[in-house]
């Protein structure tokens, strides 16, 4: 019998603490530990700092990350940061110890468009180590993507590809009703859009992944981002919207080539949407849609595509990897490590 | 620059035209050749076999198999039969010749539980010859399986599986029609049931197949097939029904683990069917739902999964793969080779 994966969880944030409860119920992961450098954290049990119903776990969070990550884990899951620049540093030091990364860094789910440099430094340090990262999530890295690319295998001739997710963030949790601006007036959304404090990042990554894969050759992607504005007071768990103020973000990014639409991803997530719901469609021969009617919910399905996706990044080839490479499945609990 | 990828496509019935056709679309493969036993179709042009537009094409079928397997193809499409026993020989003659194989052999698709000793047969020539192969199509291969198994990747924990296709037969060619025993009496119907004549095969394949991908552990894989009986007159492109005549097939499998039902699949393939589409479900934490109104057309979307799966299975290890193993993806049509 082989030995169990060891993991070491990166961040305890709100998506760390998914992740690590998901782990926790996975009979062939082990995990060694944690990194967190919030002092209301650092020196906890993780158990109980994942708010876990079986805490204590015995396993504390550190603030060391050195330390932790000379243990040499199987795989670090990471997840502190959405922009690849900011979490560079974290991830040269997760390859560096001989550990494969999966990380819910937004940037990095298809960053070769973007940063170019980053990919080669990145790629180049997982193949001095053997071992491969690849950044995912629900989305990026599924349910805009992954799943288009796979519908797209029973297509002879592809003209166009459209994604259209719906949320209602009334359902999820506060901090990502703040990110979509729920509760502002539409002067302080613009403001916050502009500071760069509203938005959800990853439709670009999404357009460049599915343009390759498509071969839509892509040649300009653009990004926009509108309010979705109450027409009626909303109350939601941890917030309440009057009429006129802003229930969310409305996002379109779209990848031209020469100037002709060929990929269009609609991004809707706001308090009070009425319809949510995920839907891929393939313009071509054939023409062919996919939805997922009431989508995903966001924060649990990318806690388990990451964990999921845990044994096929320990199976890939050294290097940089996208989920675009990967089959994507379940990890059964009972699954023999 | 790369050589083209060289295929040979064994078998050229309305499938093998159908891929042959797509192949001839892509930059990245060059047809070789194709092997046929019919007198009707040996010795002759394979574009006008194929009922290519562009015919001829300067590329001939061929009834000797072993000449034509000699040029050692990088990949064999082979297309001639459903079950894996009669096209063993087919199988294994590939892999001596060096070839990787792509299969729309139905029993191909996971015949792990099925043939456990041609399974280990088929792993170990194709091991010993450096080459992979795969049964894949729309069904087996992908819509019954593949769908629900990259879906379950946004699952934290599954209870249960269902796949249910319907198909309007009416829309499909001749072959397919009597298939499906459109326009038979019940009795005839029962008859040819029993005689082995009227089946779709692969059900039991793709239960098996999101068994081991979930982690459900089914014991025991149940089948059914019930005629759809017309309720009134129906006319296809192709034959009448009169009302009472059978209209297609009506089929379950079940997926059973210590008894209790963990997969269902139905297959509906009948002439007149109203609501035609393809349908993933997952019940679990969470419990999702994935539909394609309208469904995948049968033939134009194997044709498409085997030729897109062609440079998945040039690159994957050496041995027997499943669509399971391979991510799923469209090979564009100017891809380079």
């Amino acid at each position: 019998m082989k030995k169990k994966i060891r993991a070491v969880q990166y961040g305890v944030g709100p998506i760390g603490a998914a992740i690590v409860r998901l782990m926790r119920e996975k009979k062939s992961i082990e995990i060694i530990g944690a990194i967190d450098t919030d002092p209301a954290k650092a020196g906890r049990d993780l158990g109980e700092v994942a708010g876990a119903a079986d805490a204590p776990w015995g396993v504390k969070v550190t603030d060391d990350a050195a330390a932790m990550l000379a243990e040499s884990a199987d795989v670090v899951i990471h997840s502190t940061s959405t922009l690849l620049p900011s979490v560079m540093d974290q991830l040269m030091a997760c390859l560096a110890a001989e550990s494969c990364v999966v990380s819910t860094c937004e940037e990095l789910a298809y960053p070769f468009r973007k940063y170019p440099k980053l990919v080669t430094q990145l790629d180049a340090e997982a193949k001095t180590w053997g071992v491969a990262l690849i950044g995912t999530g629900v989305n990026p890295g599924f349910v805009m993507d992954k799943l288009l690319i796979t519908l797209s295998a029973a297509s002879q001739q592809i003209e166009s590809a459209r994604a259209i997710r719906i949320v209602d963030a009334s359902k999820r949790r506060l901090p990502l009703q703040k990110k979509v601006g729920a509760g502002m007036t539409v002067e302080e959304f613009r403001a916050q859009v502009a500071a760069g404090g509203i938005k959800h990042h990853g439709l670009p990554e999404s357009v460049a992944m599915v343009s390759d894969a498509l071969g839509l050759d892509v040649d300009v992607i653009t990004e926009s981002i509108e309010p979705v504005v109450a027409r009626e007071r909303l109350t939601t768990p941890f917030l309440e919207v009057e009429a006129g103020q802003v229930a969310g973000v409305f996002q379109i990014a779209r990848g031209l080539a020469g100037g002709e639409e060929k990929i269009y991803m609609e991004l809707q997530m706001y308090a009070g949407a009425t319809e949510p719901g995920d839907t891929a469609e393939i313009t071509g021969n054939p023409t062919l849609t996919l939805t997922i009617p009431g989508g995903t919910h966001g924060d649990m399905a990318t806690a388990a595509v990451v964990v999921n996706c845990i044994p096929a990044i320990l199976d890939a080839p050294a290097g940089l990897r996208t989920s675009r490479d990967l089959p994507m499945c379940f990890l059964p609990p009972g699954a023999r490590p």
